[in-house]
């Protein structure tokens, strides 16, 4: 069976620069093997979700494995969860989660309590396993001031607002059902506030926090949870597509989709998710897995760390790393495997966000249908032959290369 | 009013293919008077279903006549029947058949019942009409060891297993519900079953195979339904487009999508459905067709078989074909009808069955908005001012033109 890697460059799409004489990094940059892979493919712009639309990445990662996004996204909160290794199932009620610093009046002191690095795991150890109103409470901390919560039981809705008011000073928010008839996520909403109650009794005199208070730092006392979502019910990629996949990324949200779908998660010595990550590495990762899988994602953050600190620079020195990768990737593979370069969305260094623009797209290999497009950047694939095409577009056209997709009629 | 042909060269898209220069069969032929369309045209890809989806024959044709397979398209059996003159109606259960030959353990010895050629029509007599547990049973041959059976009665659904083990050697296999609670397929199954059974008792003495038996051929001594699906209810053609409209075809199939939105079905002398077809016949029926109706579909089968048969000469034959047909059309139908030519999917000849790549497609008539595209082929209609469309934007673009498109809104 022919094989594919899916390389994703996260936030890679930019618009013109005046400093880089009016191009994107892309187009500013220098990079033979990426420009090579758009001569030998086929190229065009791709829309992650739809023309215009700001996709996140998880959102974004959802639709290019095939999986529509306004039907199996609700929130952040699951995919943040299954991201650190939580086992989300199907109706669970998962959030991310800051511990935080208020007083005794529940005024928040400090969001992200001193941004504390260690002792969260003792922290989490406190709250996790307790039971309120029969639902399940199982919490697990991230890094640093981060965590996220599942709540399993029956009858739960995550239709429900944030505890988290945002800003110091304010005081922490009830949760509450969006719609006051929506019995489920009322029922969530009275957890919720049960458990950041209990979390701060739990939590005010922990032996961690009266360390921290000796030393003069903000003490860790309170939990709350945000971005509430449903663990969605959706086909393994194995079982979407027949088969089987590996995952090879530096974040925890992606993979989280990864392990959503079913993927196997790799990680990678030096992927450090930054624009020093070692992508050699992640590139020989690659190489090695496809002896085992049909099928490898990718995803290298730099270049979204570029966008979101308005650097042009980093985002240049990002693509240089992936022209490298994709240069080892071209001559290493097996024979026959296919190559999907593209992005997740555009992270504009003029926006320091993403952005709706979208992004250009390669398919390399066997059978393709090679067009004129000689240079893979935003501007130089719209003269490609796949036109304007959208994520949830990318994994049909694969598997349809790859010749493992089942024919719609006869 | 204007009037319009819609001309569909089944599986006409391809792959470049080495031995013709990395061209596809469409950029190496000579066809002067398909590359005068494009020309005078405006032309653009085309995903018959959606981007990467591999397509068959009748759910494309289907999609391009504005009808959602996925709406309409239960399963193959419902458009075999209807292509073979059978009328089915909403709620009918239809399979495609074949005359099979079984020993008494009704293990399969000839699936094909020796390509059996004469004598089904009898044999179809004698299981026809037949009821069982008050659901009328309908059957008719179609060619060679082919027929088709529809079950009508109340209370039948279509998820239902194969009756027919698809190898020599292997037992018939009892039809059942794929999912065991749904009622209405289970009663189908139980139908299916005694049918079978049934068919068995009636043929495997039948004067017909006695014959066969005597001359040393294998009896057609069982029927095997496959392929079922629910007789769809949709508006007809002229219901849908306020225009009367004619298919000719070469195929069952197509002239059973045809049928099923209430066309006109025309018999066109030496159409074989192969490549020696008679395709100025064809032509001539359509320039005939349209002094009294307002459209005529058009398939011509011919590249399709070339493409499953790895046969690049045989596409470039069946090319240079189309290309004389074109020049007769264009030079013969009514003054102001349009000329829509595209194809119904690829069938690259690398991949000898179909594939998810898009196909080239030109709408040719006065008004239209002509481009810079001079020839038609799958990468050349790519500079094309349609960009990427799909199936089931077709007829919304054919009507407008024609003028006879309603519109929505003020």
């Amino acid at each position: 069976m022919a094989k594919a890697v899916l390389l994703i460059a996260d936030g890679l799409g930019d618009r013109p620069i005046k400093r880089l004489g009016d191009k994107t990094p892309l187009e500013a940059a220098e990079k033979p093997n990426l420009d090579k892979l758009a001569t030998e493919g086929e190229c065009g712009l791709m829309d992650p979700i739809a023309p215009g639309v700001r996709a996140g990445s998880d959102t974004s990662h959802l639709a290019i494995l095939g999986y529509d996004p306004y039907k199996y996204y609700t929130g952040r909160g699951p995919f943040e969860a299954a991201g650190i290794g939580m086992d989300v199932k199907k109706g669970d009620i998962a959030f991310r989660c800051n511990f935080t610093t208020v007083d005794d009046k529940m005024i928040i002191v400090d969001r992200r309590a001193g941004r504390i690095s260690s002792g969260t795991d003792q922290l989490a150890e406190a709250v996790n396993g307790m039971e309120i109103d029969g639902v399940q409470v199982i919490f697990k901390e991230s890094v640093a001031h981060r965590g996220a919560l599942i709540l399993r039981g029956a009858g739960l809705g995550a239709n429900i607002t944030d505890t988290d008011p945002h800003h110091e000073g304010a005081k922490v928010l009830k949760c509450e059902a969006v719609d006051p008839e929506d019995a489920a996520s009322a029922k969530t909403a009275h957890v919720v506030n049960e458990f950041v109650e209990r979390s701060y009794r739990l939590l005010k005199d922990h032996p961690v926090n009266r360390e921290r208070i000796a030393q003069g730092l903000n003490p860790a006392n309170v939990i709350l949870p945000r971005g509430a979502g449903v663990g969605p019910s959706m086909d393994s990629f194995e079982t979407e597509y027949g088969i089987k996949a590996a995952c090879v990324a530096e974040t925890g949200l992606i993979n989280g989709v990864a392990r959503y779908v079913g993927m196997d998660i790799t990680e990678v010595e030096g992927a450090t998710g930054g624009a020093d990550s070692n992508v050699m590495n992640m590139a020989k990762a690659i190489v090695e897995k496809l002896q085992t899988v049909d099928f490898v994602l990718c995803n290298v953050k730099g270049a979204d760390i570029g966008g979101h600190d308005g650097s042009p620079e980093v985002k240049i020195e990002v693509i240089k790393k992936l022209d490298e990768m994709v240069g080892y990737l071209t001559k290493s593979v097996p024979e026959g495997t296919f190559i999907v370069l593209t992005a997740d969305h555009s992270t504009p260094c003029s926006v320091m966000d993403h952005s709706g623009d979208p992004v250009a797209i390669t398919f390399w290999g066997e059978g393709v249908r090679t067009d004129r497009c000689t240079k893979f950047d935003e501007r130089s694939v719209t003269a490609g032959g796949l036109g304007r095409i959208r994520g949830i577009d990318v994994m049909k056209i694969v598997t349809q290369l790859m010749n493992v997709a089942e024919k719609f009629g006869a």
